[in-house]
């Protein structure tokens, strides 16, 4: 254990530094089920809140397949190349399936993950989603702590995960393939109408012409399903991580998202919304944590719970009991 | 007050006998903000709640002029010849503006409210929408309790109640213009998303051809946007509640939706989630009252709230200290 571990000001100082390691072994902390490391991450945290809020946080989603590495390392090192620093986050429910997760996406974007003005991170999926998006989100404030200019949080578009990461991003990216509606059906209902941007990637080659015909349905889609946000359609765009195409463009169309949403208020706003959301979720959590500790509670949460969901016992009379249970506990 | 607003088995029974006096009382006890009065409501449907489930609940939304209490009133009106009850619960955020909600209701739908198996109501919409919700929730428990076979939930598509209203039915309904996608801009987004069905309201005379236009562009579009849920693609459906085309239609597809999610478990599924996201959120909604009684508590629920939003506190710890002040505070 460095002094680091246990003191949060000396964390943070090598936070802020932009020490690597300190930011590897701050996220590690906040990914801990330990209880105490929980409350040494939450000090760093508090520490550092004050130096977080600086960074673009994008999201991004797409079905395996999609080429969401190749992509981001493309967007990465161009954003590299504009003097940018890019930390990626990745969160893959299917990586507790697979294992060597932190190989598999250091290999899939060995370029970025070579630069030193790159950090490429994936967060542990195992716990409830109200757990990965806290440790998500903690991972997210301490990569902003650490000055990075662009926080790029990816997600594999077929869980509950992109709703999750969606909320914690000023800007949502879709990564679509150029096949029809039917080779997308892996797709969770709901996706693309959270997307600021759909991009149709893979566009080179013989699948150009497939891909402008599925922008352009998508297009067509987008208008009768989407009312207007703030001043913002969501654009449909062509992009091809292989030939380096598009890439651009879609930078471009972030930076005008951004001046957009600056510009109306709606950055800071859903920001302080995405905050409040995040406390509300939180409590919950620590709730369920605060139940898991007690084996008595524990049990008597299961039992309420199942009683709902069989229909046997009312919503808010379960309510009431557990809040009764938690506040008649000793801590 | 009668002996049934005290005794709630008296109360169950007489709404179990389908007492039209006695469901209208419950509802108003339900909907009440007094504690004595939820106390009193919950004991009721904590009687009744065996004699819940039977009923199959249907949500409709549409944005106002979509002709939502004619197409109702012409369904309810069909269902009644079937020799099916009726109840219709109408979520309507606009009657706490116009006011005089269940004067408007009753006339604009008139000869289903004269008719004896139907029962309308409107819910009050003040408070939170997780009250709303509950209070919603209640009502529809307690129309089942009463022997409704049918429970329809009427919300407008403009705010934050129709996926409250998606989580309490069994199918959702959504209600749509013969109109171009920029007519439609009012409906906020993701609805179409979360709808079982979509119907083309107003599908007649002039009309017919932009609604068979705009039928053939839904569909495109959903065959895009959605994947298949359980064995079922949502229809896009063309009706008319002036000449009563199409009703049966929609009814038949009711019905096929019914047969397709009770063969696959889905339908039971479907409920059980309902009720456990329920109990979560009333558990939130009771928080909230907790903190409301006890005006120091509810300071402090503000104080770290805004504190949370400004960026200035971590949501983790502010939902910790939450939850040690509520855990702290004298009952």
């Amino acid at each position: 254990m460095t002094r680091e571990a246990t003191d949060p000001k000396a964390a943070a100082d090598a936070l802020r530094a932009g020490d690597r390691r300190a930011l590897a072994r701050a996220i590690t902390l906040a990914e801990s089920r330990n209880p105490t490391h929980r409350l040494q991450a939450e000090a760093l945290l508090a520490e550092v809140l004050p130096d977080t809020g600086d960074a673009l946080r994008l999201g991004l989603t797409g079905v395996p397949g999609v080429g969401k590495s190749t992509f981001i390392e493309a967007l990465g090192l161009r954003l590299l190349a504009a003097g940018k620093t890019v930390a990626v986050l990745a969160v893959d429910p299917s990586s507790q399936v697979s294992g060597g997760s932190i190989l598999g996406d250091k290999t899939r974007m060995e370029r970025l993950a070579a630069d030193p003005r790159a950090f490429i991170r994936p967060t542990p999926t195992s716990g409830s989603l109200g757990g990965v998006a806290r440790r998500t989100r903690d991972a997210l404030l301490l990569c902003e702590a650490a000055g990075f200019d662009v926080v790029l949080v990816e997600t594999v578009g077929v869980g509950q995960s992109e709703v999750a990461v969606s909320e914690m991003v000023d800007m949502f990216l879709l990564l679509l393939l150029p096949g029809s509606g039917d080779e997308l059906q892996g797709l969770k209902k709901g996706i693309v109408e959270i997307a600021d941007a759909v991009i149709i990637n893979k566009a080179d080659g013989d699948l150009l012409p497939v891909a402008q015909q599925v922008a352009a349905d998508y297009r067509a889609a987008l208008r009768l399903l989407r009312a207007p946000q703030a001043d913002w359609r969501p654009p449909v765009l062509l992009a091809s991580a292989l030939t380096d195409s598009g890439i651009a463009e879609v930078w471009e169309t972030v930076e005008a998202f951004q001046a957009a949403m600056t510009g109306c208020g709606a950055w800071q706003a859903k920001r302080a919304r995405q905050a409040k959301q995040a406390l509300w979720r939180d409590l919950r959590e620590s709730l369920l944590e605060a139940f898991d500790r007690d084996s008595r509670l524990a049990q008597e949460a299961q039992r309420l719970e199942q009683a709902v969901e069989a229909g046997n016992l009312l919503p808010a009379l379960a309510a009431r009991q557990l809040l009764e249970a938690f506040q008649k506990a000793p801590d």
